[in-house]
């Protein structure tokens, strides 16, 4: 596999047998450091997110059984997020994730970092929620744009040598 | 609707186009009273899971982004589950749940409180998994056993009054 085998844009898939989103995007990076991208507070608030919205953590534990809130802002607002952790282990983060602008929908979102050798890591992030209709809302809701911004900041931060293993 | 019309057998319903196994049961309660019966730790060991089973609890907090863990036992052996509270609300729970002899499976479990009104209160308990094979697993493992048995200690805990609201 070379260099320009690996997906630096991010690929959003619909599963067609379940309400499932997945995302599979590379880093070059190692999985510790991935992973500590998604549970340091400090760094998850530098890449997360769209570049129009900036983005702070009200709590934050990142462990097995801890729980989250973050809030994105801009001009016209704020868009707060919440959830729990499940699981934080050492290549793999599952936990909940609620939109709170619409509470009574909450999804169950897998990470799992894959080694690829070489200095990269392969992303793969699941998301699960309880029908087509709230999966497809989330597809049609521009996501690819949040997603893809965050994770370009995120390349940015492990090119700086912002995120230690 | 007359007692006998009651849910006092849970019925338990696999959906057809997602992953998802619904329970739902009545109980002669108010929903506090049912609600009550899911977060004390104390109340809970006394009803869950199938009679040839004893419970107890590990670590148990009960509120929104909280975290449990419990343990069923026989003369066999010990089996133990664990999750997270992502919402507990007055009439809503929503949490993780993993058996840990295979925790890479992970279930979101919705469970909402329905008063019927004439002191009786709907259950209805909604777990979804990330496949169909996982969820006919837990279908034909003989869960209805469990829940039937567990459902009828909690109908014999709030007959005797041992359930506040």
């Amino acid at each position: 596999m070379t260099t320009t085998d690996r997906l630096t844009t991010a690929v959003i898939e619909a599963d067609p047998e379940v309400p499932i989103i997945r995302i599979t995007r590379d880093f070059r990076a190692t999985p510790a450091q991935v992973l500590r991208a998604h549970t340091d507070p400090e760094l998850f608030v530098r890449w997360n997110g769209p570049d129009s919205l900036t983005a702070r953590v009200d709590y934050w534990d990142a462990r097995t059984g801890g729980s989250w809130r973050f809030v994105h802002s801009d001009e016209n607002g704020e868009y707060a997020f919440h959830g729990c952790f499940h699981e934080v282990g050492e290549d793999r983060i599952v936990q909940t994730f609620t939109w709170e602008g619409m509470p009574e929908h909450v999804s169950l979102e897998t990470l799992r970092l894959e080694d690829l050798g070489d200095g990269w890591t392969r992303l793969h992030a699941q998301s699960l929620v309880d029908s087509f209709e709230g999966r497809n809302g989330w597809l049609e809701s521009g996501m690819e744009v949040g997603v893809n911004e965050g994770y370009a900041k995120l390349d940015g931060l492990l090119g700086e040598g912002s995120v230690q293993a």
